[in-house]
């Protein structure tokens, strides 16, 4: 059997990502959503009592779980369903992502496993009574996103079920069991979550007060108002609505059971897996710096604080000191994967008060390079494990959140430019408003992007590193450049001309480091950085240098998504601590 | 060439592990490092005019090193020395671990590279004047645990050396450069930091007066005055002393150098990462937990607040919340590993304020035993990981804290006792003290550590399972027996009679979280734990249960070390935050 004349539910081809439409279909999609509700409460309390009406032949096949109720058929997944599978008898767990009656005597449901893995399950009454009216109505009324255990037999259909992932094969339930209902209304319908996001800013989002709007599951031409299932005419509203970043966010459950959200945390994992499997091929060794410190080491500004029993603690931005001990301790190379914390109030899609690093720090044997080809050895590493192992997911994203391919620059052929070269090309190459822009101090966002786009186009590369950057712009553990006093040994990563990587070459004779540290105005002294400088005085410690790389950036940036709190698996901002 | 008559400067065998003996050793032996330095100091001074007196034919080859000196030869690092390489001129960068004067025209250095590696080097004075008196006398005045560069031939040594882990080949220095100085006296020396700590509490230390003892890093009998490096007769007070953990901790470099650190080290990253494997392999997927949270979801006490923008933030004190969120958003399986917080005044060797979880959250399918299964799964990859390619480090960790081979069940016959059974054991088996012990409240660390003694005596394991909790030691999100509400579907794992996991089937269905929470005092709808519930509210969410455990206190039980403070990279306590 077959319902494929039915829109698929997830169709990407038919996303909405206009930010113009979204707003009045939501609202549109607000007003139909409370219409459609009490229509379902009405049809619900009619199911009720049409049930009770006969006796029922199949009771003990549907109905809640209980704890007497075992089935004995084999468990299958159904990312794991072959031919070989077919005519066997299976059981299997699974969301109710969709249903559609065909009158009183069949209901097909589309069924949802782990992600992205649905497939078709169909329910027809039998002329031995095993499969009732009753159970037929009351699979047809369960709530989209309940969690059944259904028992069935795995068939062919008589044509591939386009609709879903699984579509050589279908599913003729004989028992369905819920386990645990979905309510009334979806705070955020399945097929919303995986549309892009409408609104980025929390603030924006509040202020068109799109808060809490229910949408619906489905696609309003081929449904019928089955239980408490809802159709509304999208159409009209120009397809399905966008949802805002607040809203998906606030309906966690919902968000990431999103195909699009899955995606992005699955590619997420594969960077951190990939960044973890290349430095440990090149004799990196992990550890794990603190989160509570004593002081707020790194100058002072942007650091959480709290109290810590009688004393005062802070919260790191970054693994950097620890690192470094890690070198004097005699390690030669060490990673660390973990939460660095900024109190800063920047509300933009590139900011977070808490964010996963992946940093490193190594010895240096002769040059500074040697940390620049790691860094650049790693992120390659990174983007050559993605492109081989998620195009899937890729494309997945993609589909909802179009973008030009990364572009990666030839092998062992990754363009460094000096900062000095960089600031010459944007004063050249690169809009009037940078005509004039200086050696000496740090770029601004909109430079960098400008760059970014000039690099492309001169290097046919997405990828490239911004070396010797102004002393003035970086922190006082920096090396300076031995030729140059006014430069350093410090550089930038980028991605789409956005910055994704910061590091270079540290201070590791402890005269130079009080000097240093003297220069940027801060006092060797004080808390926090005098056990820093310390640890330099207690032993000698080798030439050293590294680098912080941002996880949620490299995800976002390498998908051009919109903001990094897409990629985050929990995003904390001045503006959100929750969920 | 040999000087295989010294002691070797880390001799496991000769370890004072007696806490008696340690502080009227670690007083003597400030004493004398004070009369010693004293010495060096004069005959460094008369270095400087030696030197001084004759033209110096070698002056090119050693001395600080500059940017103008670049070495040649070809790299090599001392875990990669063969046969093959013996004739070859090499070039290295190395610690300097121990040196010994012969005369004025022969000197040993003992070269630490990476850990444990060490080798050892001898520069002597050659008629061709490319190795001088001068030369000889400056690399003897070294101080120690100072980083040099040499150029070197490797050759054969007549006998292999032993007091070094490259023992059967030496090295012939041609070429020595200083990288970076040690300080005139290490805070803690090598010797000292390699053996098992003393005392191990600050307060402890603190009283006792023992901070700060700057201690010698030689065997007496063998030694000759050479620099600045001291002899004391350690034994006069029974050997090389102990330091107490606080001494180690306030000197992280010269802590972490110590091979019996960096062999814990290893074991720890060893643990992590035969977690993360074993659950890859079994389709868990990663995430992270956030740190900051919006309120102190989990009962209240024992939170770190700061106040955050316009608002307050709260530390995590485990990842629990989020994992159930996870699987709320259609993840079959998840872990993380992250750090999570306790703001608990507790000073034992087995807490800290923060420390690393090993988390993981499932859906259960048929029965919670699935999970119990996949713990039990884990925890003896991780076992049998460490004991079939960690036997080195291992073994060296038990030279300096001995203990009995970590007891392992047969496989598939993990020991799994039900709370009541356990009780009745201490009841019937155990000390007079537990005799009344009642099943209905959770175990004291007395009554766990007499069980684990038990235990081993009757299953020849120490490690093995406590299922069925009573509901009162457990959190408002454990689900109950579905046989006897009294009890619940949780556990703890023990290692040695000490916890190391805790977990536990949770409650799904928002009806019977919400009985659960006011059951416990609490109300659903405070802060923190409405945010928790509203998720179980917004979507089916299917039954699951996982459990967290406590990275360090893994490694500290498996080689019985004395303190989870030892196994940490930088413990924090209530009354550490430094370094």
């Amino acid at each position: 059997m077959d319902c494929s004349g039915k829109e698929p539910i997830i169709d990407s081809a038919s996303v909405t990502t206009s930010k113009k439409g979204a707003k009045k279909a939501e609202a549109k999609a607000k007003k139909e959503a409370e219409k459609a509700r009490k229509a379902a409460q009405r049809e619900a309390a009619a199911n009720v009592s049409n049930v009770a009406a006969s006796e029922d032949t199949a009771k003990e096949n549907y109905g809640p779980l209980t704890n007497s109720i075992k089935l004995t058929a084999k468990p299958i997944h159904l990312r794991d369903i072959s031919e070989n599978h077919v005519g066997s008898i299976v059981k299997l767990r699974a969301w109710i992502q969709n249903s559609r009656s065909q009158g009183a005597k069949m209901v097909f449901v589309e069924l949802r496993e782990e992600g992205a893995f649905t497939i078709q399950g169909v329910v027809a009454t039998n002329p031995k009574g095993t499969i009732s009216k009753q159970m037929v109505k009351w699979i047809g009324g369960l709530k989209l996103e309940s969690f059944v255990q259904i028992e069935a037999e795995i068939k062919k259909p008589l044509e591939p079920v386009k609709s879903c992932k699984v579509s050589e094969f279908e599913l003729n339930l004989s028992k369905v069991y819920l386990v645990a209902a979905a309510p009334e209304m979806l705070g955020l319908g399945l097929a919303v979550a995986n549309r892009a996001v409408g609104k980025l800013e929390d603030e924006d989002n509040i202020e068109a007060g799109l808060e809490g709007i229910h949408y619906n599951e489905k696609s309003p031409k081929d449904c019928t108002k089955v239980g408490l299932i809802l159709s509304i005419d999208m159409d009209i509203a120009g397809g399905i609505p966008l949802a805002s970043l607040s809203t998906h966010l606030n309906n966690p459950a919902m968000h990431k059971r999103a195909p699009v959200s899955q995606a992005i945390a699955d590619i997420r994992v594969a960077v951190e897996d990939l960044f973890c499997e290349y430095l440990r091929a090149h004799r990196f060794k992990r550890f794990h710096p603190p989160s509570l410190i004593s002081a707020a080491s790194e100058g002072g500004a942007n650091v959480f604080r709290m109290s810590y029993f009688d004393k005062e603690a802070f919260l790191a931005q970054s693994p950097q000191f620890y690192k470094q001990f890690e070198i004097a301790g005699g390690r030669k190379r060490v990673f660390c994967v973990g939460p660095v914390f900024r109190a800063e109030n920047s509300n933009t899609p590139r900011h977070m008060t808490e964010f996963i690093g992946l940093d490193l720090e190594m010895e240096i044997e002769e040059h500074y390079n040697e940390v620049v080809d790691i860094l650049e050895g790693v992120l390659l590493h990174i983007f050559k494990g993605l492109s081989a192992n998620y195009r899937e997911e890729i494309e997945l994203v993609r589909s909802v959140y179009p973008s030009e391919e990364f572009l990666l620059p030839e092998p062992g052929k990754v363009v460094r430019l000096t900062f000095a070269e960089a600031q010459a090309i944007l004063r050249v190459e690169g809009p009037d408003e940078f005509k004039d822009v200086s050696d000496d101090e740090d770029m601004s966002t909109a430079q960098e992007k400008a760059l970014g786009a000039l690099v492309r186009k001169k290097f046919n590369t997405d990828f490239y590193v911004l070396d010797k950057f102004p002393i003035a712009a970086r922190p006082f553990y920096t090396m300076p450049d031995p030729d140059n006093p006014a430069i350093t040994n410090a550089y930038d990563f980028m991605m789409r001309g956005q910055e994704i990587l910061s590091g270079g070459q540290r201070i590791h004779l402890p005269d130079e480091l009080e000097a240093s540290i003297r220069s940027k105005g801060l006092d060797p002294n004080q808390p926090g950085i005098k056990e820093y400088v310390d640890v330099f005085k207690s032993v000698g410690v080798p030439p050293h240098g590294g680098g912080g790389i941002g996880l949620d950036r490299v995800v976002a940036w390498y998908l051009n998504l919109p903001s990094v709190h897409l990629v985050c698996d929990y995003p904390r901002t001045p503006k959100r601590l929750n969920p």
